[in-house]
Parts: structure tokens; sequence; C-alpha cells
């Protein structure tokens, strides 16, 4: 999608042993670009959320291994990367994706008997790997615009107010978004909308990246804090709330950015449909119950007590929280799937429980 | 309650014609008390919030009409003060105690008919609604902590975990708090507690005020950003909820800091007793239907956009919302009865709905 008007994606090669990405920390006061040339480059870049969201996350580590390849020697190969695997899934342990292309990297060389053209196999792999989020986000959009359609139906052409929760945008995939996707095809196709976007603390992805890039897209948007969602629902202001997901079990449960449980229950409250748009790398196939056995990253409580933002002209940080008080942060929470209206997937939108997923993704019966 | 160890109200009398606050927009990071000697200072400080909270709001508004009178001459008292009762009224829309003590003071006038005693009368009046407001905050606790006495108990002594929004404490109050009063008398009868402090954006009262508070108590508390509530209460780390109320409809119907809803939701849905802590000042004795009928104040965007804290030892506003992108900022929300599991008043508890407030408060039938 655009930045000031030039199209960008958010990871790509530069020129051979260099991967750059957009350094999202810095976003939405300063746009810079940041080259990843060794392993450690990219646990730092995933660990510290230089690129979040599970889907840029998986591209991400994809690219890890293989830079990780290219700068070992060939009789060291196979233990780098073993390794190297090992690094970069433990740098957020909430994501499933990064792990997925993790192994998928390492079914590379499990493949490959010639040690010759790994490295230039991890490439086409992690090629592959970026090509497909891109093809993923674009059909979610496709599917999902059909919902957005028949609510612009429904109201004769009058807007449609879409909720969306942290940012499953196109700054957390390749491009397009998950979330986002639909809303972008939804203007692309010249539905009247306008998207709500939870500021979603702590770290404000919502007000800093969401708002960011619908702003440079031009869509009509207002930046809320996390407590109103439930108040414009009850006041008919929402018509669908649409959230991306870090991890969905083929049951249905989703875990997503913390508050996204909240907006579930008053979505259904109200009875405003609540759909979770996911590539389906973002599936669980092995967690049944997503409550009690998804692990929910613990994040620094510095996230919570301090606060980032421009004074004057400068990026400053401020103490929000009183040093006398301590303060604890859950990074994520899982929206049971009884909640879930429905998911929008690569294949189409099925409902959020076992039989209609597997009914999409009959090759994991 | 204390601050430094020092016992304080959070309004009194300095000398004749002085009344002084403690500044509640420079806490936690400074503490300033503030003179209050003309109509507009009491208007300014229930506006731009030096004071808040529906029960010391009241107390305030009080004091500004004995102030507005013992300011005008006698032959313009009865002119002044209804003008004063007009602008005092307009400054907080929400708040029912605003109205209810402007319209106690106001009832002063039509009972006297020599014009003399009026401004004393008007302080007598202001100092009775001031110590009724203590009485009644002190007795919320000592229903309050029957509630909590059960649970520790059926927890065998082990930690009571409270979760609490917004700032419902001393702070909003004379003294002692709605929300947490029953907290204080908890801890003074020796039970084990531990509160989670909503931080509540936009303007973060539950950091700045309830952790402020509960720190100068010493009462065991950790900040959590809005969104972790329900991720809370869904793994059992939640024992009660109890929240204030800027106004109750008799029918039990809450308004009270936005996301109060959204916690009423998780609560109920996870089983876990949602009361609500209010003196009967602030039952709306004429409203039937909260959500629909009660409105909503919308405040000046700035207060999403902007975030204040601490930089070194100054005290800073840096921007957290992209220029590009506007924000809506809707102060309050309304909690149905339905949700809400208990009404704790200075009378006793009872459920939320009009039979069993009514039962309660007999003269209202």
């Amino acid at each position: 999608m655009k930045i000031n008007n030039v199209h960008y994606r958010t990871i790509w090669e530069k020129s051979e042993g260099i991967i750059q990405i957009i350094d999202q920390r810095k976003l939405p006061f300063r746009f810079e670009i940041k080259d990843l040339t060794e392993l450690e480059d990219f646990e730092t870049a995933i660990k510290h959320m230089y690129v979040r969201g599970a889907p840029l996350i998986g591209v991400t580590a994809a690219y890890g291994m293989y830079i990780a390849a290219a700068n070992a020697s060939d009789s060291d190969i196979c233990d780098t990367l073993s390794r190297a695997a090992e690094r970069l899934i433990a740098t957020r342990p909430t994501a499933v994706n990064l792990r997925w292309a993790v192994e998928s990297q390492l079914s590379i060389i499990k493949n490959t008997s010639n040690l010759d053209p790994i490295k230039e196999k991890l490439l086409i792999n992690a090629r592959r790997i970026t090509e497909n989020d891109e093809e993923q986000c674009r059909m979610i959009g496709v599917h999902g615009l059909k919902l957005i359609e028949e609510i612009a139906k429904k109201k004769n052409g009058a807007t449609v107010n879409i909720l969306t929760h942290c940012n499953a945008g196109w700054l957390a995939t390749v491009d397009w978004g998950t979330a986002t996707s639909p809303i972008y095809h939804a203007r692309n196709a010249g539905i009247d909308i306008h998207v709500w976007v939870d500021e979603t603390r702590p770290r404000n992805q919502g007000a800093k990246l969401t708002a960011y890039e619908l702003a440079h897209e031009d869509i009509p948007h207002t930046v809320i804090v996390d407590n109103v969602g439930g108040h414009l629902m009850q006041h008919g202001k929402v018509d669908i709330v649409i959230v991306g997901s870090d991890r969905t079990t083929y049951t249905g449960d989703v875990a997503n950015k913390i508050g996204t449980y909240l907006k579930a229950l008053a979505a259904i409250d109200n009875n405003i449909p609540f759909y979770v748009a996911l590539p389906s790398s973002t599936i669980d196939w092995e967690i049944e119950d997503g409550v009690n056995s998804i692990p929910i990253e613990e994040r620094d409580s510095d996230e919570v007590d301090f606060m980032e933002g421009v004074a004057g002209s400068k990026v400053e940080k401020v103490r929000i929280v009183p040093e006398t008080s301590r303060s604890a942060n859950y990074a994520f929470d899982v929206t049971p799937a009884r909640l879930v209206t429905g998911l929008i997937t690569e294949r189409g939108v099925c409902k959020a429980d076992k039989e209609s997923v597997l009914e999409l993704f009959p090759e994991k019966k």
C-alpha cells in the first residue's frame, strides 16, 4: 500500500545479503528503513517489534533463516540453521506463523542432500512465503469484501462503520493486511466506509499504525480509546467488527491483541457481526482449547508505564504510571469461538468451529 | 485518607471565603493545593477537572453556590444564585450529583424569607452535604466489606483480587471513596487484598489517581491497561469487580467512566460478581432506560490525542495520535442493570432493579 503516495511492502530485498524493512517502532512519527544483514538483526527486529504482526513476523523469520545460511560456511550450515531456528522461534512465543515459517525453511535442508543449492533454495522459499502472504491477504480482502457489500446493501448505501483493534493492517503483513484487506477492497469497490480505530494500549498500534496507514490511503477513520467500542455498539454506530489474529485454533478460538475478547463480548451483546481475518498459516491445527492452552506472552511493564509521542519536533517517552505502583503487561487474550461470527481466510469465509474450518481445509482432516 | 502520611480530605474551608481543593490534574506528579474564591474558580475547577468524581463535584458545586452568594450584594442574591446554579450545572452534563447539590442549595433560598441569614445557611448546607458525603462513603465501605469478607472466607484467607475501573476513590469524594471504601475497610479488617487498577484511558485516572491513593495507603495493587481485565477474569485472577457510578437509574442502569460496560460484560461471561458502589445522591429517580436516556458527554479530542507524563523532572504532554487522524472522546458509557450483580449504597447492598432499589429507599416510592 502507499506511504506518501509511494507504494511499499513491509519487507523487501535491497541487494544480495541485505533485507530491508520499515522500522515500525518509529511510526507514525518517523518513516525509517532498516537493513537486516545478520541473524542478530532479525532476532532484534522481531523481538523488539521493528516488525510485528503474525504474517510479517513469519516472512521476516524466513528471510532470517536464509541470511543465517548465507553468512555460514558450507560445513556449518546444518548446525547454523538449527541454532538459528531455535533463536528465531524464541523471540515471540505467541505467534504461530513464526514457527511455521522457520519450520518451512528447515524442511528445505531435510529435503536437500546437496549442500550447494541450499542457500538459493532458502532464498527461493523465503520469496515464495512472501508472495504467498501477499496473495493470501489479497484473497482475504476479496472474500471479506462480500460481507461489507452485504451490509452496504442493507443500509442502502449509507456509510458502513467498521471497528478494528490493534494493527492487522498491511504493516502487519507484506501488503494489504488481514483485517484491513476487506477495508481496502471495499474502498476500491466504491463503498462508503468509515473505520473506528481502537488505539490499542499498551503499544498503541491502532493509533500509531492503523490510523497511519488508513490516513495514507485516504480512508475515513476515527481513533478511539479501547474503552469506547462497547458504547458505540450500544448506539448503532458499528456495523461490523473485523480484527486479525496471532493464532487461531482449528476449533475457532482466536488469540489476538489483548482487549479483543472485550470487543467480541460487546459485539455479541449488541448483535453485531464479529469477524476475524487470518491467513491459514495462523491456524493452530493441534490446540483444541485456545483459552486454556495458548501461551500468553507477558511483556515488559515499561510498555504500560511509559508512553511515546511527539513533543514539539522531538519524539519523547513520558512516564504515565507513578513509580510507586507496579504494573503488569499481558500482550494477548483469547476470544472463545462462541463469540466469533466467522473467520475470513484466503479460501473463503467460514464459521468458527472445527467442522467449518476443516471443510475449508479438507487436507487437514 | 493519607498522602505522605498526612490525613487529607479533597475539599476543605481554609478561612472565610476561601475554599481549598487538591488540584487533581497535577496528580500523581505534583501535589498542589488550590484556592477557590470566586464562582469562576468553581466553574473552572469542575469543568477542567481540578476536582472530579460525582460526589466531589456535588460538594464543590455546593460550596460554589455559597461563595457566589458570599460575594454578592444582598439585593442581587437571588438573581446571582439562580445564574450561578445554571453556570455550575452546565459544567458537566452527566453527573447527577452536581444538579442535586445545586438544587439543594437553591431550596435554601426558597425556604428563607429573610435574606440576611442566607449566606450562613448556604455555608451550613454545604458543610452538611460534605459531612453527609463522608458518612455515606464510610457506610458504603461498611456494607461492601461484607462482600469481600465472604470471598476471603470462601478462599480460606487467600488473597482477594479486586478489579476497579477509573477512580472512584477517596479523591473522587470527600474521603473514603465509593468503590475504594470497601477496599480500605477490608484492609483495616486485616483481609489480604490485591487491587487490579485499570489505567482508564483517555484521562488515565486509574493509573494517575487510584494507583496513587492505593500506594499512599500501602494497599497492594497492579496497574493494567484497560484491555486486560477480560483476560484476567478468564484465568481466575479476579474475584470481584467494584466500580463507582456517575449516575445510576433507579432501575439499576449504571452510567460510569467509558469502558465500565466492557468489564461488566467480561464479569458476567466469567461468573464474577460485578458491584457498583454509590451514594444514593447518584441515583436518578426519573430515568427508566439508562442506555437510551442518559446523556453521554463527548469531551475534547485532545484528551485522546495527547498523553501527559513525566520526562526527567518535567511534566510533559506528548502527541500520541498522528495529526493526520481525527479522534473522538466519549467520556461515559451505560452498563445495563442485567449485567450488575448489585449496588452498594450507604443503606446496604441491593440488586440492580427497581423493586430492590425502592425497597432500600422506600421514601422514593
